[in-house]
């Protein structure tokens, strides 16, 4: 049984997800179908691509990931279909990927065999993206699907900036449920570095507390922490940080170890 | 493996789908269960039978479709399963299945046997309908489940009018999370007789700009276009047209064409 | 085919839920994985508490229940695993099951064989109950998941009591979409005694009309109904009691039965 998974920004207000799932199942009935995020912000793809490569990995070898948040549907904009580090990945060439392109193999979707027939110019993921996956999850070649490219799309912003020794920028890529404010910048890569201090500055405010976990923090003070996607984090214990701060996604942060 | 489709207004911040889910899995184990939408407005028993005619049919043949848009449960309103175009239907008598009366068999689901014991009068869709719907994809027969009826609720209002050649009326039947709304007029009716010009009328605006696709539309200009779900709708490129025109479900809608 | 059910306060808007199955695909590619609800109100374990109990017996036995509203995820709050009534219930020792300790077989999951390399402090939802969940579903014997424990927490708050022959004490535990405010007092404790006439208190209101189903109500009258849960609930014929009242989680409710 292979699996397929959904990342879109539809909402769950409407049966767009719900068909799509249809469209898989009339398709690839052995297929298993499981939501990873259908409440992406409208359009935002690099809070997508953030997602997708943060979780991704957690899924069985050989899934396939598809994709849709795809402000250019029907124009010329290109449906491609990835294959990279062990996975399948299928939606519009706008940059979702591009943390996917080295070592991978791409491909336009121009055969409209493995399309719904009479397919929208407003719905790819119904039909387009969703029967491809289908297909790709019932064993059609990935070579089968359309002719090989070299040029995706690769978005150039998004990735955060090393600007001193000691000193990364970077942005706020996603904002969950309990206001935690996700940046992309690596804990990996900053923490240890920081044995003593860290500043962490957004918007006017600068950030010093950390935690380890959540019920280690102080009350009513904002903190960093190595959160769940690998990245730091600025939280609020049982509380808002997004609401505190009053920033969105795409808002800028320094971080700065002393 | 015979699938189940669940549309509902029962939203996402209850149980209630999943312990339907639940009564599925154990009466009928093999089932895959997918949500074609809970988050119809409340009671709006017009909007979910617009979802359910404009998606079914994108599911495999022989699906069990349990729509649950139900003010009356508890009442004497009748609870139905429908045998229609190749798929089954199972919900409330209540015109959710208005459109697909003509050449149907319908039964009124009168035998306890297939419910769960000790029903309540306040959730049928845990008890009644869930239960019927895994049975019938354990493969019980359709003619076992109930009386057969001859009578069941057509709603009269809800289909769009030609009031004149060229013009119809009709009304918003569903507002997606883009802010797309979305009306019940046929766009391959009414657009080839429109090569030129069409005049879209709702509330005191009229709307003459159209699109293919969203990114082919004007900035800040509401426009029409051919929707996913075959159906004309109004939108605003990557904005709310709903927000901007102030309207809901059920606002009226003339269009004529030039 | 092993079934599986989460039930958190991780919302919809994130990967959270997602990656879990994710998780669980990995491990367990043959159990079924059912959302029970992820809209619990932040950290409100009693909520989820409730909610877990009304509905956890309608899944086939030997259900897996993962619950994870976790405030104290990271710090010295034990991950549980519990065997109770012929079900499986994974999550931390925060009281969330606190109603299935007696005659239940309780281990703390200290067996890092069981649980992903490398696990976060924040997202032991991901990295240790989802692969403990599917463990189980994959038939690894519950005794090896850890070492028995006699003293889990049991909250004391929480059960209605009965202050008098005639007179119960309890308290809204959930709201849900409709606005149906939904209190833990068994309705079949209660209405056997009360064929006339009952009074429920709630904030400044007295209410005094009943109703068997919705459609029987009276208008724009709040009401006491016997609850799809078992218990009471005040409501309101095609609105919401909740916006009425103006009342919240854990409002304190009095009935008394004349």
């Amino acid at each position: 049984m292979r699996t397929i998974t959904l990342l879109t920004d539809f909402g769950l207000q409407d049966p767009y997800v719900g068909v799509m799932k249809g469209v898989i199942a009339a398709l690839a009935p052995e297929a298993r179908v499981i939501d990873l995020c259908h409440l992406v912000e409208p359009y935002q793809v690099p809070q997508a691509r953030f997602l997708l490569m943060q979780n991704f990995h957690y899924f069985p070898q050989n899934t396939v990931h598809v994709c849709v948040v795809d402000p250019g549907v029907g124009s010329a904009r290109r449906p491609l279909a990835v294959k990279a580090r062990g996975h399948l990945f299928v939606g519009p060439d706008n940059g979702l990927f591009s943390d996917l392109f080295d070592d991978a193999e791409t491909r336009v979707l121009d055969r409209p065999k493995y399309h719904l027939k009479n397919s929208s110019q407003t719905f790819h993921g119904r039909d387009l993206f969703s029967p491809v996956a289908a297909h790709l999850a019932k064993g059609v070649p990935f070579a089968r699907l359309g002719t090989k490219i070299a040029d995706p799309l690769r978005l150039t912003t998004g990735a955060p900036v090393r600007i001193a020794r000691r000193v990364w920028q970077g942005e706020i890529v996603h904002i969950d449920r309990f206001g935690n404010l996700i940046t992309n910048l690596e804990a990996a890569q900053i923490l240890p570095l920081a044995p003593r201090h860290l500043e962490l500055k957004i918007g006017l405010r600068t950030i010093t507390e950390r935690a380890s976990h959540y019920a280690a923090a102080p009350d009513n003070t904002l903190f960093v922490i190595a959160g769940s996607a690998g990245t730091l984090e600025i939280s609020l214990k049982e509380d808002s940080a997004a609401r505190k701060l009053g920033v969105g996604l795409g808002a800028p942060v320094e971080v700065e170890v002393l």
